[in-house]
């Protein structure tokens, strides 16, 4: 990721955690709530999410309101992270990995009216502890991804993928 | 996508389009005419386009010059519109998803010396009114998709979509 | 790309490379060694990597240490360059492009512990010259490209592309 360019700083409890605002040339972030040692890269957009000790976040990612994400996890540059999203301890999120949170994705109502919140239903996603997506992986909405299981970079995951399993391709399927 | 950080404002005449150029520390606008009611969040590299009122561009988007967004379109992050493409009104643009406009793309010529303008034929793309494209799609150069349409998130179109289709996957099929 | 904002200037040595750091409003640039007439957009973030003479970077894009780009490149935007990737003279890598560099990724050790520098065996790739790579590919880690192959925009690539081929799809396979 090429050098810590932010990094929380605590004095007095290590277990606590801390809110930052960050409003630099190459970082937006609003309203993050990080864990001891957390490192945030340049060019990054987060806000109102929470993000859990040792755990990094690359360049170029974005990071939603209501986000969580655990300790020791690495979201790797171009990431996205929608609102809706769980990720346990210890996930490993690729390159360029995108995450749904919407069925029916719409710019505008069927009264042609631009949607707004509360026009659509947001649809959650959990990805469980030790889990590793490979980059380029999309996720669409309403998957739970299970205990150290393995996405494989490029795939379209568009069912629960259970604990331990690897799943690749477009739909994603199970290895054999 | 978390705060508008830009927003034109228009006094006097609510129809009229306005050009904007704006190199602060985390957009880079050049002659980006915009309607009103025009977000464009931080960390956008636009110029010499159009984007109709109303329509929202989310973080790490490129947007190239000669493309034409319509009214109240969402261009979602890490989006790549590139020269070429024309998007109607009410059009959803995923997070990730990439235009081309090159069948054959190449940094050199056959005879070694590098690629300018000129050396290769732009390929045009249209994407109808009220169309929305799934985050991680990319969509083949010359593709025309039809009015309402959807387009699965991470497929790759190789083929115009019908207006109302639904397609998927990778070459993305319609959906029986 | 939108104009260039960088452009090293050489006054003496044609063929010499030149050793750049750049930490300015829209650009994160460490010990990246240049050749004559490079252009690197906003938005990037390269470190201790080497760009060969008129190779162009798009906007939002991230090269890892130790990358070595070939001369007369184009690097597009919102591409992924990991550490141990080579990419030869003339080659084209499409926006949104993500290399790999590790078979089994994981943000944590079998014991839990965070995943460090060792704890890891990188896997290297090469692309070869005249080689072309379609945007929204994702390129599996120990692959190498042949020389004026063609990747897919879109191909998730799992095995080695020979010459001349071109494959596509996820997995990819060659065009009959």
């Amino acid at each position: 990721m090429g050098g810590a360019k932010f990094q929380v700083k605590y004095e007095e409890n290590r277990d606590c955690m801390k809110t930052i605002n960050e409003q630099s040339e190459r970082k937006s972030l609003r309203d993050v709530r990080v864990g001891e040692n957390v490192r945030i890269f340049d060019f990054v957009n987060a806000y109102e999410c929470e993000i859990g000790e040792n755990s990094r976040v690359g360049a170029f990612v974005e990071i939603q309101r209501g986000v969580r994400v655990g300790k020791n996890c690495k979201i790797s540059s171009h990431a996205f992270i929608c609102e809706g999203v769980t990720i346990e301890d210890g996930v490993f999120v690729g390159h360029g990995v995108m995450f749904t949170n919407d069925k029916h994705p719409r710019a505008i109502n069927d009264d042609g009216s631009q949607r707004k919140e509360g026009d659509w239903k947001l649809i959650p996603t959990l990805v469980k502890k030790h889990a590793s997506i490979g980059s380029n992986a999309t996720i669409l909405p309403g998957i739970t991804i299970g205990e150290g299981a393995l996405v494989g970079a490029g795939a379209v995951v568009t069912k629960d993928v259970p604990d331990g399993a690897t799943v690749l391709g477009n739909p994603a399927r199970a290895l054999r």
